[in-house]
């Protein structure tokens, strides 16, 4: 049997990322989208549970959810597709999911919630601006696919892989990295508005991150495939062995 | 020279556990308020990069922001305060903050923010619903303050604090934890519309949690506090070593 492989994103059912991979993926196996009405990536991450959502089927193998890319996984596993997928794929992101920036991804939370139920996955993104060459991304698409499918993931993590969005031919290969660190760049711009009051507008500064030939950020920078382990476990282990000899009973 | 303590939250400036904490802060330090203008749970948690922002001085020492938590902590540290705060305390949440939900709360947003900018920080929240009794949470918001001026806190870690929400009388004391992981119970509702279009509601069903004792879930459930110190690096590096070695040269 094929495997059953779930294509999810945040930029919406609409985007070229998601057709690009949602043609890798049908040469690997059946696949799916399902994916939300328009773009979310400034919505919250978490299941919609305050109101009804509705799916959408605007043609075969293709859903659209008016809702968040978590509640497109969710409702995928459990409603849209035959039976539980063996892959979830988020992207083609239309930027990148680096570093502490992985905390807040839309795409990258997609991966997340596949990964809570038990579903190998990954995301994908471009590292770059506009234009978007996605069909540079797709053979590693593909090779991420094929690598989940045949050797699967290690429990409670997913692959936060970023394509630098350079022409397929200068891309150099594939590095396994790190999360980076953001280091502030503490850019913020005093602006004033038409009648005079004071506003700030963050952004604006040189980007600043950690170096290593290791760190997602930098292999990026080297023309590099970023492939990083994510672990959906973000307890410090070692500063739990710290707290727990140190923590002072507060109360018999 | 006190200390000087950040006070933040994601339901927004005019939230009772906002006052709660910036009360008890004031108790140890010099505490100032800056937090969105409004509810920003739903929004995006990243920094709001499209537009500028908006800071209104309320009253002396208290600021809201038309943003997110996470606008909120960038615009504290680099242009409100009068110096580099001590110390960020985002809460007392109205609801819990557990398990794999960290990754999507706004109140541990800010204190991710605060920890990427180099300040110490935690997150509080009330464990469970309405009516919430913030005045219990408040001792050991102190007492978790205290702790982490006196101490400090491991490299990029902040604590993530849960507070059952039950009468400060019959909390049982501190636990520190490790982030457990929600099982997920498949409860979604076909449900349809006056117009007899289906439609999926999430939610209504049993949540289910790992369990053992040092879990952040069962913790609250046993009224104890549940204190996690939560990493912001989410590599898996036991996956990044197996990657390494296991992955084929995609092009020399």
């Amino acid at each position: 049997m094929k495997p059953l492989i779930l294509v999810t994103n945040d930029d919406g059912v609409h985007a070229p990322g998601l057709t690009a991979l949602f043609m890798a993926m049908s040469k690997i196996g059946e696949a799916y989208i399902v994916a939300p009405d328009r773009e979310r990536s400034a919505v919250s991450h978490a299941l919609t549970l305050h109101r009804p959502l509705k799916v959408d089927e605007l043609r075969n193998h293709v859903f659209s959810v008016n809702g968040t890319p978590t509640d497109c996984v969710a409702l995928a596993v459990h409603k849209v597709l035959p039976r539980k997928p063996d892959l979830v794929a988020s992207g083609i992101n239309r930027g990148a999911n680096l570093g502490d920036d992985v905390t807040y991804s839309g795409t990258v939370s997609a991966a997340i919630e596949g990964t809570i139920l038990g579903v190998p996955s990954f995301a994908i993104s471009l590292a770059g601006d506009r234009p978007f060459l996605y069909e540079a991304a797709v053979p590693f698409a593909e090779e991420v696919a094929r690598y989940i499918l045949d050797k699967q993931l290690p429990y409670d993590t997913l692959l936060n892989v970023n394509v630098p969005n350079q022409p397929q031919e200068t891309l150099k290969g594939v590095r396994i990295t790190k999360q980076g660190k953001r280091i502030y760049d503490n850019a913020i711009q005093d602006i004033y508005s038409p009648w005079g009051e004071k506003h700030y507008w963050i952004g604006g500064g040189k980007p600043y991150w950690e170096h290593g030939e290791d760190i997602d950020m930098q292999s990026v920078m080297d023309g590099f495939v970023s492939v990083t382990p994510v672990h959906l476990d973000m307890t410090n282990y070692s500063a739990f062995e710290v707290l727990k000899r140190g923590w002072k009973i507060s109360k018999d």
